[in-house]
């Protein structure tokens, strides 16, 4: 096999859930539609790679800097959602939703990864929070320790900022049937029953 | 989500083995390590785009034409083994104990697909089959019925070349346990029985 080939089999058994036998079946499938599948994917790549900048507000990765929801004013400024990492933003955004702004942390605070406030867009969101336009601020970390240790250390930071904070509601998931839950969210969603 | 990033998990939603899902988780990380992963992806696909050829000689893909297997001295010249595709030549180079030249015939004779002779390399086997130094083919087309439908078709056309013609053996595969072997390899192997 050519150097080139195998060089691309290795980079593409490096991506999150492929390995060599998957990344091999990829590139031969890319080389056999080359113009087709190859060429486009290249292209896009290398457009991404040129174009694709994080926003200096928000975190959000766009094309331009502050980005497309930072700079949209049919959106509502006055919220921040504020998530762990850029594939929570995008599931909030798919959900259609959420006409607010966001703010993405790039991680949560952890002991055991070293990761304390100073590694996170910490600093800014408080600088955010304290401006008259924002009232509240939705704390949408994931339901783990991490996330939730990452939020109690917000909501401290946040106290002087003025604003509401709220998080997003637990219980039982869409479509979730009792008898598979695990006790945890069970509990967490009888504690929160609401009146019929 | 900026269009970049849209465009580019459609692109890799489209990968065999690849759906919105395991894109996004995909592109996620390339934006994530943009130097680390983003940038050696981007230039290797680019670099094959520009430099991975077909062989005019065998079919194989390679930087060069002829191709690296077709130009190697070391290489046996006078045994051709003729497979259907791109991955079998890897699967048999992988095994790493043929040494020989290779023909890929870029796919199988098929007439659902709609598929006659005219539509894979069959010509320019016939010419090399036909020179004095090629003194046997192997046909390593795949065990289905229209690898071995072509395999006949070949052997009627070989039949003039003057060459010896073999196939790959066939019986219970390294490792195969005999209560999980479908009947038909199970009786091949009965059939083809060897002295212990």
């Amino acid at each position: 096999m050519s150097h080139e080939l195998d060089e691309l089999i290795r980079l593409f058994a490096k991506l999150p859930g492929l390995g060599p036998r998957s990344a091999r079946r990829i590139v031969l499938q890319l080389v056999r539609h080359k113009e087709k599948m190859m060429a486009p994917l290249a292209d896009s790549l290398a457009r991404t790679m040129q174009k694709v900048i994080p926003c200096g507000n928000c975190g959000n990765l766009d094309t331009s800097d502050p980005c497309s929801i930072c700079s949209d004013a049919r959106r509502d400024q006055s919220v921040i959602c504020v998530v762990e990492d850029l594939a929570d933003l995008w599931a909030i955004e798919r959900c259609n939703l959420y006409r607010g702004q966001y703010h993405v942390l790039g991680g949560t605070l952890s002991a055991i990864d070293d990761r304390g406030p100073a590694q996170l867009n910490i600093e800014s969101l408080i600088r955010r929070a304290a401006s008259d336009t924002v009232k509240e601020i939705i704390l949408a970390t994931n339901a783990t320790i991490e996330g939730q240790t990452t939020a109690h250390y917000l909501t401290g930071r946040l106290e002087s900022c003025h604003v509401s904070i709220s998080r997003l509601a637990q219980g039982i998931p869409m479509g979730g049937e009792l008898d598979y839950l695990d006790d945890g969210t069970l509990g967490a969603a009888l504690k929160a029953r609401l009146p019929f």
